[in-house]
């Protein structure tokens, strides 16, 4: 820690969208961005189909300084999981074996010294991806599958271990803060699929067909630097409008990513829905979700470069019926 | 499940190395592969630092037919923890929230209806990198840091994610089992460094500096085929031979991978030390250790082309203060 | 541990129930021993209801000679849950602090030296109580409460939590492998209500209502002696007969105990159900199950002196919306 | 929740002692209150032993009116555990089977209906015993035992598990904060020993040896009645002075218990130790401590028919090699 005092972050004025939105423009958009069979009647992954391997290849020759690039939050007990939200809570890492153990003598019966360790962690509770089972549409999850496959034993269908190959492609920065003149967008500030086009336009970029899109709102660096999480999970913040499932569904990009805790602007659009984006993007649309990306070291190579493209790496952990995994992604210029 | 009778593997007999090494044997070799300093007093990264800029551009244009493969194994109740060796045990994953509570209305209250979930799990229960904090040599590890510095809080050194960038370059397969004629080699196999090397010139790739070098033994294949783990942790095990530290050193490679719990070979090569090989490689030689890869898809793939280098990616969880991380590698060729 | 050899175990042989019962049987006895209703709508303890100031002040009074008796199993890595029935697991116990690390000066900074722990546990992975919500009856759990009240966030009902001052009263120990002339029951044998009564009148004790009877069938101390679990959870077992739920209402005990996983005769009576007793003894008679109890030294103690009744304490831990607790199960004499 | 504002609680104003004591009075107060070796040099139980059979008859003959009540707070997410002392968290209940799980059929192939459930807590999270291995003096435990006898495996020595059949006897409640005038003691308050004899003699109760003696500040009413734990754990708060050390020592009883996180009052007494009375009465003179007891329900009933002693059960769960243990204690009267 350094005592010298930053500069104040500056701060894109928020323009929480008025609640015009209503339980049927859900069910309309439902059906607009509805993907289902698509990929015929078994697929568990939906948008991820749209990576093949002539996507692969151009992601691969993205890189060209030779840098790689970690967006994830570290994962401790100081995490974002303050508020309590769905009882989540932050990873709790203890030891197994330790260095202390080892110098007492302790360890030399069995004639190694080591340490070992573990974690007790919801796989939501921090840098994530949402596998396509975690949310539903009434009884319905991704593909028309029944909700009450998933059970305490876990998810037998649209579990995040059906995509260990997946996450991986051409991955694209859209940092909307920096368009938008500031540090970070405001809580409430609802990016929309306008905000998306011209971000893309002014950082020179083109987002195509089968693209990780990663929407920067500097939320999370916000948090960082005034050195508490506060809302950050669960509460208002910025994010993506709902309209934007129409946008996501008409570009046919692989996933959605973002700085904050659920992707979407909060508060809600529609007053009887909590997250009315996700009731429809995860079900219907078949997107994957990144949540809580720690973008800024990204954001800053990119600004430094102008290059907002590159190759993005962010395997999930193959969880057997997981319906989300932590995860460390990687970017290489 | 299929019901069709697989073909018996077949398995390239032991060669169990005699017991003539002793502690001194471990003391010169410690020696001779220290590479303590070489980047400097702070260091914590060790061998990762032979990756660079061109490394990680020569890695890229290795994606050639734009395929990705996973190396992960599945994480759950039935891995291979079942000796509880350092009471390690399986991962447990539960659920927080489900879509049979979906459905049954008890979320509705909430205004959404998803599922979520947590896992409780060792760090190096299933496919897994070691942090040079892992193991100790004496009172020290990597670097020279004091082997207290790792307690019941956590490695305030060395800690795996120290590496959150780091773990992404070329990688070569060197599928030793196929090479001397098998499916899998027997337990108590000692791959020498005359094999390594003759492996690698069959298969005509070369070792460079800062390479990901995956060793496949065939073990795992062995063991999933059977149905049952038997003594695969902390057992009786194909591997490296105690030599290869030496071989590893002037190689420079960057980390090293099997399909096995443990990478050396067992029976131990010393009698009055658990792993000799361990002893040296990771607190002197300061290279980290990729274990439990699943390589059976990997293995029949670069049989299939002649193509045993690739684009590899495998980023830890930046778990603070964490000694080992769980992983699912991911391979692009 | 000692190297003296120890005299076998005499077997009492089995005496497994032909397969007679059928569905409709189960249907005929859950009508026949509902208390539904009995204590009020809002009932939630059941049959504990039968424990009033006058059991409390008898059950004192048989407080003779100021001896204390444990009937817990130790809770550590190496307990019954080997099976993994119903993803149970044995309780992994871990440090947050500990010696070594004090002793290492490591917590010095925090001026106190200490060792401090966790745990993570199934609530029935050991010696335990089932809680009334823990078993169904088709919709239906104890009292007629809708079972879709016991989601992903606890029971909402007839959790454990409610009997957090109940578990105490009058204990009386039916030693039926002694009282058949062995030290075991073998697994399958079916223990009677004739047994039962057969088993208190040669022991010269009486059961009265609100007693916690605890029945004894020695599978426990086999298993120890053995050194080897087996299918001890959810395999074959001694217990009590089907018939018996029919004796518990008509002696309107208040908990039934035993020495075995889940109380009930294994292999089941019914071919179409799984412990078709816990089918109605749990939520249509209303009563408590304790399991898993180490009745070794009270049956040496009872044995010994000739007195099988006692003054019984066995607190649930009142973990809220829990379906079980661990418990230490507390004799005094 | 109630909408009846409650009147506002009376408290008794902070006597917050002199910070005047030094390293060298902790020192000379571990020599007079020693009793290491007092029950032979294999001893890990302490004061314990000062329970015997006339002990534990006489504590049953104080059963007069067949009343039980628990002293065990809820153990649930929103325990007192929220400032993260010592890497402490909350109680993570979650479940392995469901009654929506039931309800939906998804267990029907198992042939029963049922609920399961988990936790994930600190041994210390809540209503607790602290074992004899949960404090050290220098590099000693209780009775001499190394400290390094307490690793990451557990303890080797002075475990909770060693109680298993001790945690009874007679019980009697201080309620010092009635006692003071109060409802409860202001943070910073210092019990005194002429506290603790004039609020026995005031309440017509006499202190013997073996008793487990409750005392109460009515600390938690306060935080249960504020509806927010502030700092209740680890911070200031009203408890027995460091001098009381001596009282308990004299008065040779087995155990000492509060309704605070930490027994002792804080702020500190002594300026470079935390818990300075902690450093002595547990290594030095072997007493079991009890923490986070609820009294308010004891405390109304003693009010009430102005009995102060009882039969008191507290089994710790036997969790082998733990340094404390969640209980849920039991009063009888």
């Amino acid at each position: 820690m350094t005592n010298k005092v930053p500069a104040p972050l500056k701060v894109v004025p928020s323009n929480s969208p008025a609640l015009t939105l209503t339980r049927s423009d859900i069910e309309a958009m439902a059906k607009r961005v509805c993907n289902w069979g698509r990929w015929g009647p078994d697929d568990e992954l939906g948008t991820l189909n749209f990576i093949g391997p002539e996507e692969l290849k151009a992601a691969a020759a993205l890189v060209r300084k030779g840098k790689s690039i970690s967006l994830g939050l570290d994962f401790n007990f100081h995490g974002p999981q303050n508020t309590g939200w769905g009882n989540r809570f932050n990873p709790i890492h203890t030891m197994l074996a330790t260095g202390t153990d080892a110098v007492a003598g302790n360890q030399d019966a069995g004639m190694c010294r080591y340490a070992d360790d573990m974690v007790t962690m919801p796989l939501q509770c921090g840098t994530q991806w949402d596998a396509l089972g975690h949310v539903f549409y009434g009884d319905k999850m991704w593909n028309g599958y029944d909700a009450k496959l998933v059970d305490s034993t876990g998810a037998k269908k649209n579990s995040i271990d059906k995509t260990r190959s997946k996450m991986v492609g051409r991955g694209v920065l859209l940092d909307v803060a920096r368009f938008k003149g500031g540090d970070y967008l405001a809580d409430g500030y609802g990016i929309s699929s306008a905000d998306l086009d011209a971000c893309a336009k002014a950082q020179g970029v083109e987002i195509r067909r089968g693209d990780f899109v990663i929407v920067r709102t500097g939320q999370m660096q916000q948090r960082l630097t005034d050195g508490a999480w506060g809302t950050y999970a669960a509460g208002d913040a910025p994010g993506l409008r709902f309209e934007t499932a129409e946008w996501m569904h008409r570009r046919e990009i692989a996933a959605i990513c973002t700085d904050t805790w659920g992707c979407e602007v909060r508060p809600n659009e529609v007053i009887d829905a909590f997250q009315p984006w996700h009731w429809v993007v995860i079900p219907m649309l078949g997107i994957t979700m990144g949540e809580i990306f720690n973008l800024q070291e990204l954001a800053d190579d990119c600004k430094e470069d102008g290059v907002y493209e590159f190759f993005f790496c962010a395997p999930s952990l193959p969880i057997t019926g997981a319906v989300g995994s932590p995860i460390n992604p990687i970017v290489v210029k």
